[in-house]
């Protein structure tokens, strides 16, 4: 089978870089598979990416190769990494962009950082890491490389600072994370969380405004209707049904959350 | 040869979704040859869909399985199908976006409702299908699985309500189905219908404005001249050459288009 | 291995037009790898086009076959060529779009005028080449056509214009050819000739606003200075670090870029 290498960036849809970076590719493996995740990605937004590569990643086989150029630091003295994490493999800039697929459960990562320049390419550009390194390395391990011989282990990888959400038997505290193309709002409070509180009477802010109801899908709610549901990638999520809540509410990413209980649940119950 | 995956979606090129649903596929059958069509659908836009489909499913070979996920009705009751029209293979919503492929000489599409859950993902959200059902399902078809499998015989489905075209000898009435990149907007008037007439005297009217002239291909005219031709799709087009008919005009999707015959054509001609 | 081929459009994301050529190569040729380089390129923009294609086909391996579609004599009388430049293949309208590949050690390009019916679409229509006589072109060549056979020789192809830069001892006179994503201007001056002024005194001016430093990379300055660098693709750049320089000085392609010897070198040095 065709190896798997899949690119995501915020170089934008418009971009060479992202097509030179598949060229250099292709050039070292012209039997690599080439799968576009998203070149979409807010520029230089680190959390933005943790997220996306939190929401994708797991679910592609441990076959593939996963590059990430998401890189404000460009041209500074910041590592490149590649990076195994449970059974997923990553070659990313050190900016914690790959913290989102840590969790709980997950074993300890293994992490090498690229010093090895035989697997570069020759001339190394100050400020397209993307190309002149991360893709030449991907399509060196697609050609059966050892990641070992990449570079050297490396433990002081960044990172990614995070606010964790507040989760009290009587109230949850979180923020907007993620808004989507439908104007969904996806927070980093988590779904099993708020679905614990199921048959307790809440509260539910977001922006100032109360949320109406709380549903298990979209459906369950007249058309306009702001509603809470545990979302697709399993945390809480504040929606319009038929609309965007982000355009009738006016937030943003970094919007608090607050789900307060209003009654004691009946014990009995 | 590998296996043929299209993928059509209203997700946009920034979410995670689209990458997901990769994920889900190559994570069942890594040999799965993904192909994205568009990820950019205006979000719920059935109609936008059933035109996209219409002008470029045909020419795709049968080999191929498209995956569209444009479902404004996700978490209703709504079904999800397998359908075959002609020689093409589709998982759809139903709710009408694959219609604009049945043709009037079109044999009846084979329909099936998928409810066999060991097709699907183990866990089912409320709110992403295409990632736990359709994405799964089209891997299944890949792997050689019988589509007759996947759920039961279904009659019921979605027809897309459409406005046909008024086609009389001297007066053709339709509206604008579809505005492209570039500015061009393509009606829903059959092109053989307007090429018809091409002996006669004819007033072109679109949103207020007359269209000066009728033209093979957009080289006859001179630039910034509103003209009408038959479009690529074979539908009557209305363009602005060297710019753009929507600026130009200022009309949208729904605007209504009409050719008047004028002068009786001479019979002896 | 599978035959690559690459395409590039300015149909924008949401066309079907882009689907719809897909489709027909894989028509042709099911086993086909398709590359996705970029759909975005502006509305018609030759300049864009050829700056876009010198920085990213070099890369590529000789097997791939480029398709090019920024055609804004479509349905003129404008040719279609098949043209091999350096060890790289592409089919192109002519209009010049792939003239940045010609570099001054290039050996001359070999180009043929499509002229045989039998490789195009049964129907052609006027305004749609890019499916109808480009895509099945390409597909034709991947089953293994001696391009030869598509065609004619033909010399008489457009040189795009271009205003080349001035370069002398003491200035470089140019101007910005691409922004990217980030907002980073990339000029027509050569890397080398700007690189080559390092120990002299210079005045560097875009859009009349002066450039505070040159610097090797981004990093090596204070976030939001205006800086000069070589970019990755060998030609100089004006960068703010840390943010757009497009934004800063609200300049657009076109804009003249002057770097200025204000200070006679120490010959010593």
């Amino acid at each position: 089978m065709e190896p798997l290498i899949t690119l995501t960036t915020d170089f934008g849809g418009e971009s060479p870089y992202v097509a030179a970076m598949k060229g250099v590719i292709l050039g070292l493996n012209p039997r690599a598979r080439l799968i576009d995740l998203s070149h979409q990605i807010p520029p230089q937004d680190v959390r933005y990416t943790s997220f996306f590569l939190r929401a994708c990643i797991p679910y592609f086989p441990p076959e593939a190769i996963h590059v990430v150029v998401v890189d404000p630091g460009v041209g500074t003295e910041r590592a490149l990494l590649y990076v195994e994490i449970d059974r997923h493999r990553l070659l990313v800039p050190d900016n914690g962009c790959w913290n989102g697929l840590i969790r709980p459960e997950s074993r300890p990562p293994t992490v090498f950082r690229l010093t090895e320049r035989r697997f570069w390419r020759p001339t190394v550009s100050s400020t397209f890491h993307g190309r002149d390194i991360l893709a030449p390395a991907a399509a060196h391990l697609t050609l059966g490389e050892d990641p070992r011989n990449l570079g050297q282990p490396f433990d002081d990888w960044i990172h990614l600072e995070t606010k964790p959400p507040i989760i009290r038997p009587d109230r949850l505290v979180g923020e907007v994370i993620f808004i989507d193309h439908f104007g969904n709002l996806i927070t980093n409070i988590p779904g099993p969380a708020f679905a614990a509180l199921h048959d307790q009477q809440v509260q539910i802010m977001v922006g100032g405004q109360e949320v109406s109801r709380r549903v298990r899908t979209y459906g369950e709610a007249e058309k306009g209707t702001l509603v809470a549901l545990v979302s697709s990638s399993g945390l809480m999520e504040l929606a319009v049904t038929g609309g965007s809540a982000q355009k009738k509410l006016q937030v943003h990413v970094g919007t608090p959350v607050i789900v307060q209980v209003v009654s004691p649940s009946n014990p009995g119950a």
